[in-house]
Order: structure tokens, then C-alpha cells, then sequence
């Protein structure tokens, strides 16, 4: 049994679409940032760095969303969200996954929270410094997606594609959203066109691509 | 066949370890720092990022060194550097290595490029806010050790030590190294007893801690 602590449209994204890819049943906990519920005694009884996502899984809380995805596409092989042991292409899914994860993650982190860096407004160096390093992922990704596409695993989808697409969403108001990448555009387009993806929307009341 | 592309007490350290502890057969390849070899033609086309390490296997060059150690681990099961899938240890490595992931290197990566801030050195604001930011994950891993430890999964030794103890060391030359927390330092002391370390010190020619 899963129980999902999320916030709309935030990293736990990847986590719930996983689940309604696999169809397993799980509770849905929002986690109320109006609130600041993130940093609450009990919320960090369960995730001591105060964010979201957390899946309890059988009764163990577990974090961070990269390793969540792997977790459940282990626990249900039959979903396909990651290649078995031993495929050449799950080295590829690991490899994307962790790049994914400290490289957009991470430079999101401090693009939309600048008090990480000790200041209330980043300074436009900083701005345009944190914009060049998410274009260069992009960059990097586009040119991969345009040569072996259109999966990251290429012609098959996996999970690795909801979490990019999760991640190219955050972009839709800075400077340069992925979508201005064709080979992104793409891959956003048909991982958008799946069922788990509208499902989320209606669950998680969002509208905004 | 493994061949590894390395710098000396570099992010390759961690993979440099995996592979000693499993006692596989491996190359390795020095990518020059001093001569900017990391951004030179031919290593771009193995590594697109230019950064190390990168691992071939079997012909397929891969990278993201948390990546890597889960790739080596799991074509290794003997070497016990991963739980086993269905272990809930297992979820515990996942959740630490990806952890380990995108908090302490992505920071890292800030404190030691400023360039990748757009500054070629950081204000003291920016400074402190990042040591902040690593002294957080210092506080979250200590307290685990000490209720947990000795190791991140508990009793046993797994993979996931390799790559904090390497992440440790990065800090011996900050205000506040990793070791000045007990639980850390008992665990770096633990894993810096092993001969992998040792042999890696002598292979890559490391003195300094």
C-alpha cells in the first residue's frame, strides 16, 4: 500500500504519474504550502528536509523523487517504467534519471528559492548564470532526443520520460521554456497525450502546462 | 570490460572504488585537467558534458558517477554494494544515493566553479549561504548515522558509504569539514580502513585526506 504526500505540480509530479501509469492504489496527503505544512513536527517526522515528495511505502517513509520513481518501477516490473537488470538501455535509464535529477533539480532549486544563495532577488548574473546552465541541459537533451529519440530510451517510453517532462514543465515562464527545443517538444507532446497525465491534472486540480 | 576515465580525487573516485571493491578487471584512462582534456574533441564524444568520470562498458560509455555505482553494483551482486531488489534496504540506497546526488554535488559544483554563478569568486553572501546548504546535509546525515549507523543502511556496509565518504572528503578544506560531525567521521574512519581506499590512494596518487 502506497500513501503519496504531494503538492500540485511540484516534484512529487513524477511520482504520482508513476503510480497512475502502474495502477496500483495509493492515498493522496496534501502537503499544504500555503500552510507551510512542509516544515510542520509531523511532515518532518517523515521527511526530515521538509519537501515534498515522501511515498510511505508499507508503512516506511521514503524521499526523493528520482529514487521513488525506481522504487515503484521496481516493485512493478510490468508497468515497463524501467529495463530489467541487464538490459544495456537500464544503464541508460539510471544514467538519465541522476543527471535529470543533479543538474535540473538542483539549478531549479536555486532558480526559484534565491534565499538558498543568501538573497531575497537573484542579482542578473546570477539570473542569466542559472538560465545558461538550464539551456545547456537542454542543449545536451534536445541533441540526444533529435539522434535517438523520441524516448530518452528512444523508441520506448519509460519513466525517465516522466520526470523530464515534469522538469520541462517548470520551465513554461522562464526566458527560454524546453518546448522552444524541438526534440523536447516532441517527447513533451507524447508523454502529455497519455492517459496518466491528464488523470493528474484532474486529480491534481492543475490547468497550466 | 570496464574502462574508467578518471581524475585524481575527482568525482571518478567513487567508481574507481566500486570497481577495487568488486575486484573486476578494468583500464584506466587519465583525462588531464591541467590540459583541459576533459573539454577536448575526442572525450566530448564519450561524455557530452565534459565531465568526469565516464565508464565504458562493454563498448557503451556512460557517466553520472552515482549512476555508475548503482550500474557496477548490480552487474556485481556478489560484491554486495547494493541490497537486492524487494529488500527494503534497497529503497533506503536508492533514496541516500540520489540524496547524496543532487544536494552535496550539485552545491558543491557551485562552491568550487563560482563561473557556474556567472562570478569568477563568490560575495560572502553567497559563500556562507552555500556552506550553509552542505552544513544542512552534514546535520540530516550525522543525525541518521547516530541513530542508524554505523553505515547509511545500518549494520552493513554498502556502496552508498563509498560515495558519502568520497563527498566528505571534498569538504577537508572547508570552514567546517564533514568530520566534525561524530557520526560522520566514525563512518569515514570505518571506510577509510578499507583496502579499497587504500589502494585507490596509491593507484591515483593521493596523499591528503
Amino acid at each position: 500500500m502506497y500513501t503519496l504526500y504531494y503538492s500540485p505540480g511540484t516534484a512529487s509530479m513524477v511520482v504520482h504519474l508513476a503510480l497512475l501509469e502502474i495502477g496500483a492504489p495509493y492515498e493522496l496527503r496534501l502537503v499544504d504550502f500555503d500552510q507551510d505544512a512542509q516544515h510542520g513536527a509531523d511532515y518532518l517526522k517523515l521527511n526530515p528536509r521538509g519537501v515534498v515528495p515522501t511515498l510511505v511505502i508499507d508503512g516506511r517513509p521514503r524521499a526523493e523523487s528520482a529514487a521513488l520513481l525506481q522504487m515503484l518501477a521496481e516493485r512493478h516490473p510490468e508497468a515497463k517504467l524501467i529495463p530489467p537488470a541487464g538490459a544495456p538501455e537500464r544503464e541508460a535509464w539510471l544514467q538519465w534519471t541522476v543527471y535529470l535529477s543533479n543538474t535540473l533539480m538542483s539549478s531549479y532549486r536555486f532558480w526559484f528559492y534565491p534565499a538558498e544563495l543568501g538573497t531575497a532577488e537573484h542579482t542578473p548574473e546570477v539570473r542569466a548564470a542559472l538560465q545558461a546552465k538550464i539551456a545547456a541541459v537542454w542543449d545536451l537533451l534536445d541533441a540526444q532526443l533529435a539522434a535517438h529519440g523520441p524516448y530518452l530510451l528512444g523508441r520506448d517510453f519509460s519513466g525517465a520520460d516522466l520526470l523530464l517532462t515534469m522538469l520541462m514543465r517548470w520551465s513554461r515562464n522562464m526566458p527560454r521554456p524546453a518546448t522552444g527545443w524541438p526534440a523536447l517538444k516532441r517527447l513533451a507532446d507524447l508523454v502529455r497525450a497519455r492517459p496518466s497525465w491528464k488523470k493528474l491534472y484532474e486529480l491534481e486540480g492543475l490547468s497550466e502546462w
